[in-house]
């Protein structure tokens, strides 16, 4: 944790980062409990894949280790996995991070850092067999909200990180900052980390 | 609707927005269904409510009317109702508009152009006294997760966005195109627009 006592959150950007990936988790991290900084390869606004752009702060290497690392997914990691420039740096930050939290298809540039291997993750239940891929040696869990494992926090699909970021809030801080959380956002939270309808939709499991 | 058979969404932005408000309702219109604009008094970057910085791509006046205004909340609507200038640029995107579609506290800068009086909308239960307070000629509904009265669509608080999106969606193409985009970003749809557990926790209905 910071000396401040603020956590300190390194949100990844690339272009073609899935806009709801990113900002559903950082919604429930409020000023006066994380300080978010936006990390990337060069400083300035980067394309979203809804083309809405954000601003990088600092580019990976400049700024300090951060308590909590947010991958978004998005479009943009089916290129970006073969950067090994993003890969080397998002592993550098993740092995300094007391958590790494994975959103979607954002846990493919996790995965290609080989630190997921030999532990439990999920991913995004339509694009289950492209992510798991990029990373044979991880434990993939077909059937899950999210995934804690260690230090490790995976979320399914895109709107799943926002249940994953309350699961990750019960664990920085208690499960009452997580439920004032969601009501302050009038978000039904999905605090059950096994729920996942989606798994069967997809035909991941029966 | 514009000339390429997209609909052209026009995002206001101004300092303080509520991050979640804005990006929500956003993730569910993909690149193949609507071309998304931000619009501010300033182009370039601008802060949103948890810090992280988005990029107005217009000002206001300099881009043709849209097909869908989206206006979200955040603590910085609590200074912009007093922003005339701003309040009139809303005016003349809303009377041009096909739908407006507001959040959470973005419901007091709609409210602020006179154009919902008479009109039934609802905003965030725990400001709900402070919003409504903008627009005492609305007809305020205490307990909604989302409004539709004509071409205002005013969601409740945070991610009732996110619900009220798919709404819209609903109107604007049909159910299956909401049923689907809430699948791909596996999120489940409270799509009873009456659905409003939040209403009672702040003590606004019995």
């Amino acid at each position: 944790m910071s000396k401040n006592n603020l956590i300190t959150i390194g949100g990844v950007l690339f272009e073609g980062f899935e806009i709801l990936d990113f900002f559903g988790p950082l919604e429930f991290f409020w000023p006066n409990m994380a300080k978010i900084v936006t990390l990337g390869e060069k400083k300035g606004p980067i394309k979203s894949a809804h083309g809405v752009r954000c601003t990088v702060d600092h580019t990976f290497g400049e700024f300090d280790p951060v308590d909590v690392l947010l991958i978004p997914g998005g479009y943009g990691t089916r290129k970006e996995v073969n950067n090994e420039k993003l890969i080397g740096y998002i592993r550098d930050y993740a092995v300094n991070a007391s958590y790494i939290a994975t959103v979607c298809t954002g846990t493919a540039l996790l995965a290609r850092t080989g630190l997921l291997d030999g532990m439990q993750a999920t991913t995004n239940k339509l694009a289950f067999e492209w992510v798991t891929s990029q990373g044979p040696k991880v434990n993939w869990v077909p059937e899950a909200r999210w995934v804690e494992d260690g230090k490790f926090f995976t979320a399914s699909g895109v709107s799943a990180g926002m249940d994953m970021a309350l699961g990750l809030i019960e664990k920085l801080f208690d499960r009452e900052t997580s439920l004032n959380m969601a009501r302050a956002a009038e978000y039904e939270w999905h605090s059950d980390k096994t729920w996942d309808p989606f798994a069967k939709l997809a035909g991941l499991v029966k």
